[in-house]
């Protein structure tokens, strides 16, 4: 029983979870850059699934200064009737206007990879570093990002993944006028 | 006079505003396609000034489908708080949600080159054609959207540029937040 649990928690799909549990009160401090990076992730799920309990989209996002989330968003194509809202753009707007100097010092954590129009974003204010949850039902120009000096980590989370693929299945339509195909 | 007259009509400087006076109605049929381009970069000049007067950054867009305007905004950092609203997402948000089909057939219109955001936001959306009223104050990633595909047309109006230099030179801290410096 015990064994079973460790392995779950060792596995990619249930790290972020067993870190929550760890880790709830999103103090970063003697926890690993990667242990972070899951509870980050985890916060930035819970915007997706807020999403798809209003009837929208599900990708989530938050946006991390100093190991303090300063903003967190998701897409709300649907609630909001909007063509700009996807989750890192309602996370960079409700952070609100932050000068270059605080951008530089972000994480911005997405469970999804970036699409053009939020990479563009994440360019204009010189977010350093991107975290992704999955970059497998959608990927953003993650290479011209890299190029343009952006650090981009995908955890690559099965929870991430499931979330996308389901609602791809069952709204394909919805997905589609989200990236513009 | 009559020849003074000619000639100002002639110089790009004071082309939209003469284009304007023949073209009040915004019917684009007979017109040839510069006509109209400068026709409908003074309706994104009329923005701009729309946002200067409301104490903002004078930056405008139009979107426009099949020779009708379809969406227009201005940028809106200061007004809505925004770090997301330049005037081209503006203009994009106001337009409303669409189909790819519907973005295929759109040019964009904006009196300053786009950010590497609005940028990234044209891209997402496959807007094929960009006509943009200068890039010497501003001049954001046009050799990737070309690129990418994007066709930019640059008309290089003394207004544009003087609305903006004039900005840059009274409020720099404001343009500085603005474009992520």
């Amino acid at each position: 029983m015990k064994k079973n649990k460790a392995l779950r928690a060792k596995s990619t799909e249930y790290r972020a979870e067993f870190l929550h549990s760890l880790h709830p009160c999103g103090k970063t401090a003697g926890y690993s850059a990667m242990e972070n990076n899951f509870y980050f992730m985890n916060e930035a799920i819970k915007e997706a699934r807020k999403g798809l309990g209003e009837g929208g989209i599900p990708i989530g996002s938050v946006l991390v200064k100093n190991g303090k989330i300063i903003g967190r968003g998701h897409n709300r194509r649907v609630q909001k009737k909007s063509a700009i809202l996807h989750a890192e753009m309602d996370c960079l707007e409700n952070a609100g206007r932050l000068k270059a100097r605080d951008y530089k010092k972000c994480v911005i954590y997405s469970t999804l990879s970036p699409c053009d129009m939020c990479t563009g974003a994440i360019l204009l204010y010189k977010i350093p570093k991107v975290i992704i949850g999955e970059n497998k039902t959608f990927k953003g120009p993650e290479a011209y990002s890299k190029k343009r000096g952006i650090k981009i980590v995908n955890l690559d989370m099965r929870e991430c993944r499931n979330i996308m693929s389901d609602f791809i299945l069952k709204k394909p339509e919805l997905w589609n006028e989200d990236i513009g195909v």
